[in-house]
């Protein structure tokens, strides 16, 4: 792990590392903020993860978290969102595949997966590596993210019981086996059997039983995004139908972008804080 | 005036718009934050003048301004740094002259004095425009931003005595006669006469006997362009020579980036808007 940038901000660092990824087989770039209170102690994290067509950079620039994170104490850990490299399999005409579009699964089909193991490189490899050289508490870790970043965040809550202290997303795809870039994904990474892609499915999750844990939603009512592609309606009648906990909070005028994101990450660092805390 | 954008953020509306300069003759591109306040009553605002290469869209989404200005209840005008348009001269090879690099003057040299009139659309046409049709208190207002744009900042308000409640800056050119970036802009727009450049230079104009306006000025330390275009150091030794009001604040440890503006971007803009009321 090589540190390649660091800038100050709010008294913190913001900080870029690579590495070589053992799962992704791939030089992987990712940035860390951390706040003033990680030189005198280690903090908690949370791990933002990006939709599509974003690399570790578009949060840590328009997302206006900084400011919180310094503020609450808590490190925000930023990774990629898929492999990278000449090597990698891609389908470069395409914003919703490939490169960019790594959707947080563990890839079983050829060519990808060689590299798009995005599930076990940020709930498993990535945690390692930052715990162990960077002031940051062992296991003690929030998530959430955006859009195909949303639906990371709310997969791996659901799947890795008791990891995460929290969990909460703004405008997620809640339910990509039934939406066109959920499909597209899913019908490469895993192939033709949809039963398989259940296993990366908010809406299948909570139906098939996944163990509790509250989810905090934010979607925009003018999301450009919410009719083809986020289906919260349907992570809502799941939660329903078992008495799962979902906060969904529908704000009124806003839409898919991160100014949408900027208005509602304090609310969600809030939150996660004092999860972290407790 | 067209608008040809509107994202809800904070609860106000960022908006972009689009008009037929008179001054610039061109049509040019801005961007406006309205806060909450300004669905009910007219609120005064700041003007952010951006830096070498930007439009509009830079500070909108990287500064994290919105937050405050919506909290303080001002608005804030954001245009663009230069004429734009296949019809308007251009040094497609440099990013530090031409499109992207009006440097706030009024050009007097063939073939820039056809569209090079940024001093007069930022000081006069833009302010005009957007006070007979948007919700602004006529006249009230102050004015910031960074870097070319933080030279703007000082000479419209060392220039234009009594029209700006109050003027701050980040990483400004300070004595741009001096330095590369603003011999090449000064000599191209303006001529090679040298005397004809001090009427847009910070530190020539409080040497002149500008008109005293305190001058709020936060500058990295490690800033990359500190030491050969900058010049800080002499707006200092000018204003000392006159007691001239000057804080200048060197922030230790950071850079010329949008993470070292939006880390004070908050006081500047409660500065502002604690001059606008009183």
């Amino acid at each position: 792990m090589k540190q390649i940038e660091s800038i100050k901000e709010f008294g913190g660092l913001l900080n870029r590392y690579e590495h070589s990824s053992a799962v992704c087989h791939c030089t992987m770039t990712f940035s860390v903020y951390l706040p003033p209170k990680a030189e005198t102690e280690k903090v908690p994290a949370v791990y933002w993860l990006s939709g599509l067509t974003c690399t570790d950079d578009n949060v840590r620039t328009k997302a206006g978290a900084q400011r919180y994170a310094a503020e609450l104490g808590i490190a925000l850990i930023m990774p990629d969102t898929s492999p990278r490299g000449d090597e990698v399999a891609d389908e470069s005409e395409r914003y919703d595949l490939g490169k960019g579009a790594g959707f947080y699964v563990n890839a079983t089909q050829a060519p990808w997966a060689a590299h798009y193991q995005m599930y076990d490189y940020v709930t498993r490899e990535l945690p390692a590596l930052v715990e162990a050289v960077l002031p940051l508490v062992p296991g003690l870790k929030s998530i959430t993210g955006h859009s195909m970043g949303g639906h990371g965040a709310l997969v791996c809550a659901l799947k890795e019981t008791g990891a995460y202290r929290s969990v909460s997303a703004f405008s997620p795809i809640c339910h990509p086996s039934v939406c066109g870039w959920g499909e597209g994904c899913f019908s490469t990474y895993l192939g033709s059997d949809r039963e398989t892609w259940k296993a990366y499915d908010a809406t299948e999750l909570v139906k098939a039983g996944a163990a509790e844990i509250p989810l905090l939603i934010d979607q925009g009512t003018n999301d450009e995004f919410l009719a083809e592609q986020l289906y919260p309606q349907d992570l809502q009648t799941a939660c329903e139908a078992r008495g799962f906990p979902l906060t969904l909070r529908r704000q009124e005028g806003y839409d898919h972008s991160y100014h949408f994101i900027a208005t509602f990450i304090g609310e969600h660092l809030a939150y996660h804080a004092k999860a972290l805390s407790d």
